[in-house]
Parts: C-alpha cells; structure tokens; sequence
C-alpha cells in the first residue's frame, strides 16, 4: 500500500475518517506516520489528494480527507480473461487493477475446468477485495468493473460485436504469426487483451475471436503462466503504445 | 509443465528413466499420455529432444530419451535483485527462470529486511526447486546461476566493474526520468536488469548503480510490485530488443 484508499461511507461530512485493523497497523508501522503528516489519499470511484494524521493510538489512526471532487478517468483498457482457478483468478484480478485495466471480462472456454466457476473466487466481495488490493498498491481509484460471460460461443458471437469494447484488440496465443515487437500501435487509446486458460485456447476459439476483432499475438513460443503473460503483454502493449 | 526436465543422474545409460510421484501424476492426469506416446522432453543443462513412454502404470511412468548431445545456450539475460521476502524470492526466482535469464544475482540494500537474509529461501537447494519449476514450465534448460552479494558498497564498487555483465544494465526506479518507451535497443544482445525491494532504492543506491553503467529507467511512476516490474520491465525490453 503506497497510498490511503478509502470507501466513501468510512468518511463523515468534514472528510473524516477512523482507521482501524490492518490499514492502522499500516499507517503506524510501515509508513511510521505521526500525527501531523499527510498521506496521499483517494476514495474509491472518487476524488484524490490527502489525508491529514489527525490523531494515531494503538487502536486507532485518525485522519482527516481533503479531496478534489473530480476523480481519475476509468482506465480504457479492458482484460478478457478464461477464468483460471481459485487462488490464481484473485491473484490475477489484483495484477489487473495495479496494471491499470478498467474492466474485466471473465469468460468460460472449453479448457476452463468447470469446478472454477462455482468457487468462492468468483464471488463479487472477493473479487472487489482482490481489486482493491491492486488498487491500493499502485495508487488507482477506479474499481475496474467484473462480469462474467458464462458460455464462449454466445459470447464470441453475440456479445463482443456489440460490447463496447476498444478497437485495439489483441488475444494471446504463443503460436501465433504476429509478435508483438511487429505491431504498430501509433495512435492507439484502449486495448483490449484476451488470454487464455493454462493449455491455451482451442484454434476454433482463436478462429473466434479473430473474427470479434482479436488479433492473435504472440510474446514468445515459450507459453508463461497466465499471470506472468497478462504483466509481460500488457507492458510490452503500453511501451509500444507509448512508443506510437 | 509443458515437458520433462530430467537430471543426468536419473538417465541410465540407454536413456532410461523411471518417473515417480508428482511428475509421473502429471504424466498420467494433465497430459494423458499413453503407452507409445512422445513427450518433449530435456536433460537440466543438458541436450533436448523426445522421451517416448514405455509403460505406465499406478506407480510410475518408464520412459525412454532420446536426446541431442548438445544444450541450448546460456541465455544472456542477468536479473540483480534486492532480496524480497522468501516466499517471493522464490516466486521470483520461478519467474526469473520462465522469463529467460541465465544468471540471477542477490543483493542487500538499504531497505531489504535483514531477516531475509537468513531464510530459507536463500538455501541453494531450494532456490533450484524455484528455478527448475520456472524452466520445467516454460521449456527452458539451462539452469540459471544464483549469486548472492551480502553488501552493497563493495558490490557496486569492486564486483559489479569486474563482473562479466552484458553492457546493457537498466535499473528499475519508478521516479527516473527516461521511460523504457525511449529506449533504443537495435543491436543489444544480452542486459542486465537490476530491481529494488519494496519501497526502491535509495537515491544513493540508484547512484552507484548508475556509477556501474546502469541506466536508471521507469515503466511508468505507479510502483508495481517487484514480481509484476519484472514481468513487465522484462517483456517490455525483450519487444524493444526484438524490435531494433
């Protein structure tokens, strides 16, 4: 946690705010505030600035906000994601938030083990906590937003043609014909990325997306874990973006 | 596990190796091999080629190499890395190993909590399991080295000028003032990327750095986690390198 990032219910009209368990503990013993410093501070889907250390005791830090009223734009980059299992879907939901995505697209295909649907991870509170985790790390405020597309086919067909989704679109897949080092993304705002299950994609499914606008792409003929893929292309996307 | 890593010492001396416990699960339950089947398969630091399964059964899975004498080249890429807290440590050195680099050296700085240095995970036969899980995923085979510097003035001072390191080092420093976007790659071979713990280095440290030829350089100003900057800082150079 670099930052303080809040809930709009924990603050009271005059922007104040106790702080309690782990993000106390935080604020008292990493960050060794003392009453007086200021803390960069946001509220979730809300304004940015500072939090002032009004008061710090052993069950409490109390500080007092002093926020712009505008907040920061929600990041155009969407990530459509074959829901991986448990442990690593919240995992990944948290790399997603610090990496700047601004919604997810969890999707089922048919390398998606079913027992992965029904588990706790695909609950709407742990998937915010593991977001707001992200978040709180990389100083984001905007909650990137989660839904789920329980069947490929209608999905692919129906439901991507009319998303609103970025132009840019790009899937990962390691035998692809186009690295990423031959994409030209001068001028390009949002992208959207699609990555696959552990084994990958089937090539209907690839065949399918390529016709929602998906370019595949490859970052190497080596396959990564999807966690460590969804950081290499979405870095290797935004320095080529940056490059224009 | 994208393939078998075998030991040299599991070979006899036809090429047969008898597999037991979670390699021979694998074997059975992920990739569904059967009697007769070909799997890719290499020996650590060794030749690549094919193993072919002669039996299965509940307890083991005989299978039979046949592998090129010669191995895949050392890769060139150094990672230097402030050593985090175990259990990332040995994620890191897991993605270290996916990611393609043939030699990792530890560092102490400022800020790494001097319990690290004394765990666990800084025992060489665990920092191999890390290593040869990363490999075994990603195809890869050349075990990568693993140093460990204990100070850091004598380091950046006496070892680093007299290390054999690929001329192109980059240090991650979220505040530098060149973006990786306006690197300029053409024609490097092999880098060395140096990261901080958790909260960076200090200006001092980044200094010396600098001193011993690495470029100070920013994947953008939001501090990510050392494990995502890697992934990222790493593939955001392999598409800058593959793009001259």
């Amino acid at each position: 946690m670099n930052f303080l990032l809040l809930e709009t219910h924990e603050l009271d009209a005059a922007g104040r705010c106790r702080l309690v368990g782990r993000r106390a503990e935080h604020v008292r013993t990493v960050l060794r505030a003392q009453q007086g410093d200021t803390l960069r501070a946001a509220v979730v889907d809300g304004g940015v600035g500072v939090a002032r250390v009004e008061r710090i005791d052993a069950e409490a830090v109390d500080v007092r906000c002093e926020l712009a009223a505008d907040g920061e734009p929600v990041p155009a980059d969407t990530l459509l994601l074959a829901v991986p299992r448990p442990k690593v879907l919240l995992r990944i939901l948290a790399h997603a938030a610090a990496l700047g995505f601004g919604r997810v697209v969890l999707f089922r295909s048919w390398r998606v083990e079913k027992s992965h649907l029904g588990s706790e991870a695909m609950r709407p509170s742990q998937q915010r906590a593991a977001l707001l985790a992200g978040m709180e790390q990389t100083g984001r405020t905007r909650l990137p937003s989660v839904v789920f597309q329980p069947l490929f086919k209608p999905m692919a067909e129906d439901w991507l043609p009319a998303a609103d989704l970025p132009a840019a679109r790009f899937v990962a897949h390691p035998p692809a014909t186009t690295p990423t080092s031959a994409l030209d993304l001068a001028g390009v705002g949002g992208m959207a990325l699609a990555l696959g299950p552990d084994g990958g994609f089937l090539p209907y499914e690839v065949d399918k997306l390529a016709a929602a606008g998906f370019l595949p792409v490859t970052c190497g003929a080596r396959p990564l874990r999807t966690e460590t893929a969804l950081a290499v292309l979405k870095g290797q996307l935004d320095v080529l973006r940056a490059r224009g």
